[in-house]
């Protein structure tokens, strides 16, 4: 069980914050915001379960940097998804399980609604964000985000960010 | 994103405890309590994301006193809806918007799930909070809840405390 | 609504920390280290909403030692149950609800979603903790969990930790 103590204790309402605030700019659909959460370089990649069980280094979406996310926010505002329908996030607790010198190693729990256009709503994913966050300035940010899905079955929506 | 210091670092644990109470005040069946989370005189009002988004005043439902919420307990539990299906609420964390001089706008995600007699459960709803709290003697307590559902299909269940 | 001071808000973290530990352990299928989050002996039960109300006894499993639960552990192992499906835990913040001398019993929503091989997610249980939580050295552990499931409708998997 990881010690709460240091930078723990210290950061957790903080990681608490940026982790409500990553799921809120997505949801509300301010996604021009979404790139800002992260350091530039960076990674964030959509994995599966098994393929990360296994170490496999592939993924579904991948960027190392805040103009690929960028990029993938215009493809995003170009195929026109979101006047079909939002989403809705919920996230757990952060739980610190690392510390190393450049920030902490967090792993959150996170369901996804998917609402559509006519009222339809499904639980869209489920997983855990494997996050290396660091101080950048006087913000938390993402150097590292891997989201790792429990279902490894996924439309091509799953362009969306998660 | 909004800063973390001030009353915000103060008020974030005391936040997150009245979103848990009011949440299990509901889940419970404690519907006699629930105008209590309220001041007097009060705003709560239900309406989707397409109302909000363009400004239209209309909801679903409203009142501004307790005395209307009081109402609004005794037709329910005069409809008699709780002896055929339970409600669960999962609420993120809040997040401070900003911090008026009379108390703090919260933003917080919900998700509720119905569970009919015979064990059927579905997602009922999700969407946000958005709350003007206040300092009231010893509590905290929400002078305004404008709940901003996703969805803007509803049946007329929606009458259930969200 | 209970007050928010003494061990309230020095425990709350640790609180939330035990709370997240607990549903990875069993989200990743580390279930060999779910007897460890309790003390010996223990009380683990799971029942239903409508025997709870009605203070019967009677509940769908029952443990009341770490021996009992690493039984349940091997049977699990045994049945080979989570190579066709996992699980997703999405937990509320825990509320205080009393702090007797030996620790603090703590109300915590749950909601969780099961995931099968092929991708399929359906909500598998909601309801709520029952804990009672004691300082066990430096560790916060369970000596009591009473798992209320808002559903009372379930196959045999419910053997599964929840």
């Amino acid at each position: 069980m990881p010690a709460a103590d240091g930078r723990t204790a210290r950061w957790l309402p903080r990681l608490a914050q940026l982790s409500a605030d990553y799921a809120r700019a997505i949801d509300d659909d301010r996604l021009e915001e979404w790139p800002g959460f992260f350091t530039d370089p960076c990674v964030y990649k959509i994995t599966s379960a098994d393929n990360h069980r296994r170490g496999w280094p592939v993924g579904l979406v991948y960027a190392d940097s805040r103009g690929m996310l960028i990029d993938r926010v215009a493809a995003l505002r170009e195929a026109n998804i979101y006047e079909r329908q939002s989403y809705r996030h919920l996230v757990g607790l952060p739980v610190i399980l690392a510390e190393p010198d450049e920030g902490a190693r967090v792993e959150t729990s996170f369901l996804v609604v998917r609402i559509m256009r006519d009222g339809a709503m499904d639980i869209f994913a489920t997983g855990r964000y494997l996050d290396l966050v660091v101080e950048d300035g006087d913000a938390l940010r993402l150097r590292e985000r891997i989201v790792v899905c429990d279902n490894s079955r996924f439309d091509t929506l799953l362009a969306l960010p998660l």
